[in-house]
């Protein structure tokens, strides 16, 4: 099997953790895209009923009203039961980072809002130490350039998120930094610094957020346990 | 005198400090207009030349323009000499809560610029510790309920900042929750606090960042040097 297979194979396993009745928090990317398609299917299948979604970027928003999922604003739920996203590098304890898709912010706070998250990915995101994937970091756009040079400083090796020769901006108008570290050694202090820079919205990092991943392998689906 | 002109003398006073060839931080509030008042009258009149202003609010960037201050955005200059700005509160040890005009998040970000810092106030913000006056929080509008609903639960009676009958939006389009806290015992404890939420930009608390502080007394301006 490719990479897409793989995939997809994922995005439809995870589906069968949502049940009818559910507020489920759909994550954003490549992987989630096959999980909300397989979603939609059901629900249009009659095979899931009474499910609310909320999404985590414009892009799910959209592909989730298009097959007809009912969406509600996270603020106009109390609480999600589960939300099932991607991530971009996953650690041997459960650390994340995520971000790839510029849709960090959102992402974190529908996490946040949930009571279990579930994270689906190919095996090729599980890696021993963080930090090989480029770390997002969302920031304001006023005073952007200074958050810029203080991270180069500190030797984060730092590069704007373009869009074409533009400077990417999130759903939230934020532009992205991406820290090329290679290894965290402590994501948690990284983190906690990180957060404290005034301009600074959210990281990439998501620390013991996660309760199950789904990963996707050439012998099927396997199911890991993290807290 | 009264409170308006307690608040002039200690706006004119400030400007004192600034030199010709500076890059000057401009502040938000009722105080600093008087500051960048008595700026542009004497930037018309010649005695003070070569200087740069970056504002912290587009209504102090109008304010400037029309006087004739030559203003630069925050990321077209390398550092800023000297930043001029108001405050809400200020404790015996010289923390500060700020944000009553909604402009924490540019003051923040200009503050963290800047080699010196001053701030300019009237007797009655002299406080002993801080918290009488409500703490604003900056918010993402994306799960703002949900930071609302935890801030509740927490005990610090969170308050919508409005606009009419609207919820106020920052100049980065974000909303303000105000805490009700009667008193700060650990102003450094509650920043983390809530800085480590997500979808919390900047807090009003801004902790040993000031440098000297201009009071307005009845008995004219008196000088504090805080750092």
């Amino acid at each position: 099997m490719d990479q897409n297979a793989l995939k997809e194979q994922t995005g439809k396993e995870s589906v069968k953790y949502i049940k009818s009745g559910m507020i489920v928090g759909l994550g954003t990317g490549s992987t989630v895209k096959y999980m909300v398609d397989e979603l939609g299917k059901q629900v249009q299948e009659g095979k899931i009923k009474d499910i609310i979604g909320v999404t985590t970027s414009s892009r799910t928003a959209k592909q989730a009203t298009d097959l007809g999922i009912t969406i509600k604003d996270i603020d106009d739920v109390d609480h999600i039961d589960l939300t099932i996203d991607g991530a971009d590098e996953i650690s041997d304890d459960f650390q994340g980072i995520k971000g790839g898709g510029g849709a960090l912010l959102w992402e974190k706070i529908v996490a946040n809002a949930s009571n279990k998250v579930m994270w689906i990915v190919d095996e090729s995101k599980l890696v021993h130490k963080l930090g090989a994937f480029p770390l997002p970091v969302e920031v304001i756009p006023f005073g952007a350039q200074h958050v810029f040079n203080r991270l180069e400083k500190k030797g984060y090796k730092p590069t704007w998120r373009m869009d074409g020769d533009q400077k990417y901006r999130t759903d939230e108008n934020n532009y992205i930094i991406d820290l090329h570290l290679g290894e965290i050694n402590d994501p948690k202090a990284l983190a906690d610094e990180l957060i404290h820079m005034v301009g600074v919205v959210e990281t990439g990092l998501f620390l013991n957020r996660v309760n199950d991943v789904i990963v996707g392998t050439q012998n099927g689906p396997k199911v890991l346990h993290a807290r």
